[in-house]
């Protein structure tokens, strides 16, 4: 059910530009485990590079927003966007950094809630308050 | 540009079941000013009074999820919807609890960086690690 | 604030393949009034003839569906699509067509509530039940 | 292939607060069978209560729009939002309020209509015409 | 996993209008294979003759965009509407078309970009420049 | 209507980090003009290098797809994520690129029956072909 080949350990092996990649993401993660969303970009080796910099810069490197809020985010926009992937991973790394089961169903709710209320104005054409804006 | 009239105070004033309504907005955000999407919404008073009623229990009660929190999410899912109205009251709203220029600009990094990898993992089709999976 | 002119009627008159259209508009809805849809859809007559066409079909031509709940129909797809310019259009259609408060009321009660567990559906990842598929 | 466990019925029978919904939703619908997804949100019983309550008051009381109706505005919902579980069970729900295949017909043809004429309004960013404004 | 029956051959045989529009398809595609999206629209024979007439005046007839362009642009539409159908089977066809998989990652890259970009400016609501209306 | 302070010529060029950005994107360009969009990413510099140094790479590096078809994937997706600011900008950007009316028109063609058929294919839950899925 995909439409790239996902790359097993051995072709990674055999191709450097790919294999210097995982040797970060297992680096940086201290972890053996690579998902299949690296192993499906692995056939395109640039765009493989350019989308684990910008994770490693956004989601790990240190900021002001903690990395758990950071996931519930994540998991927010890809609820929206229906990537059915992408709320199964994050879901699972917001877990592993300590998302207790109340605080996932405030997300759910909140993310329930704003799309309701994104329903209602859009449906209602609501004009913006002069308030709200910026210069 | 409103596809339903915009209710000024003396029309609130005058419908006892929508005064209740607006009145409990005033005392609880402890401000005069309501917003248009309430205005909006007393055409309908019991889809007000439901939707009052939600954003009071999720946004307002207090829980594992600070306030901030969760305007952040309530903006990332906004912006996934295109709802131009929620993005700029929330946005607003996030303004008033603290959000600092540099938390912005960590909010808008993740919501930009999680749209392009649902792009990819969609585009791609890539199958779910059974490692994401429960039960 | 468009992308393409919209065409006023000296030049529709002077396009005998765009004006065949218009005046099948106007016949058809027994009115002189041509909204900005068609007229910036004029620039390319083609799919300005294949989308007539398919309103007609499809939301003019008597079936097993009412004309207005078509109409509260293509009002939820078009607030779900953020179709600022459908929203507004298909809303005056439906109060054309009869749409009362109350019932308006409750559209946006539904497309409101299906916004809200289509969340928590796309957040849950829940599988469908048996029960629900075809063969 | 779900993000959070779906409870079976000792589970559910285990927790009063989870019970009481349950034994309501099987007695509103006269049927023992309780789909995945109130099983999903049993999870966070506060959630559970709000989103049944709200479906009991929008989608099964008495009001202006029949009951087929509000099913067709919850599928076009749906099927835009790419909600596969609500498609599915919405869909079933349509055909038990006595769906026809040709007003099943006529739903798809809006459907895809309303997507099509969507996406030229926002690809041409047509201005709203004033005749649909209001104030 | 389908809301609707998919038809067989037998089946299709048996029902002239239905066979009328598969045998075109076959003629016209010269294969044999006719794939479920016309099999599951085999139960509602207007709206299958409707489609598959756009089909071909949109795809198939030639114009001034190449096949090959025509599908990259069906596929970004379909990642975003995350429609797993159409993607799968439109990226099938440009691979057909003789897409090489530099252009893929190519595509993908801009795919993931423009999801990138429009997030930014749907979050900071950004005005238009008058440089980029018209009229 | 903008969530974000745009910045002026002045205040660019009091803040080496993002002047070096703006003349980078004016040499790169061999244009004075700069949109709304750099103006709005200004408050935040990190975010501003990075955009920028992604669209340099993606869109104008060459490479095997032309850069006018890669303003045409861009208008796509842009209009499904119903991106006004993006639907502008680059609509303008594939006009400056030699972009025809003739090409516009299928581009809109293309477009619109996409989101036909992925509407159609969401609904009816079609089940992917064997024949379209890899490994």
């Amino acid at each position: 059910m995909s439409t790239a080949k996902l790359w097993i350990d051995e072709e990674v092996a055999a191709t450097p530009r790919v294999k210097a990649i995982f040797d970060d993401i297992r680096t940086t993660r201290k972890s053996d485990f690579v998902n299949n969303f690296w192993r499906a970009l692995a056939n395109q080796p640039e765009l493989l590079e350019r989308t684990w910099s910008s994770i490693k810069s956004v989601m790990i490197e240190p900021g002001s927003l903690d990395p758990l809020t950071k996931e519930l985010i994540y998991i927010a926009v890809s609820t929206v966007n229906s990537c059915s992937y992408c709320v199964h991973s994050h879901t699972a790394a917001a877990r592993a950094k300590g998302l207790t089961d109340e605080q996932y169903g405030e997300l759910l709710a909140v993310v329930a809630l704003a799309s309701q209320t994104n329903a209602l104005a859009n449906a209602l054409q609501i004009p913006v308050d002069p308030e709200f804006t910026i210069g």
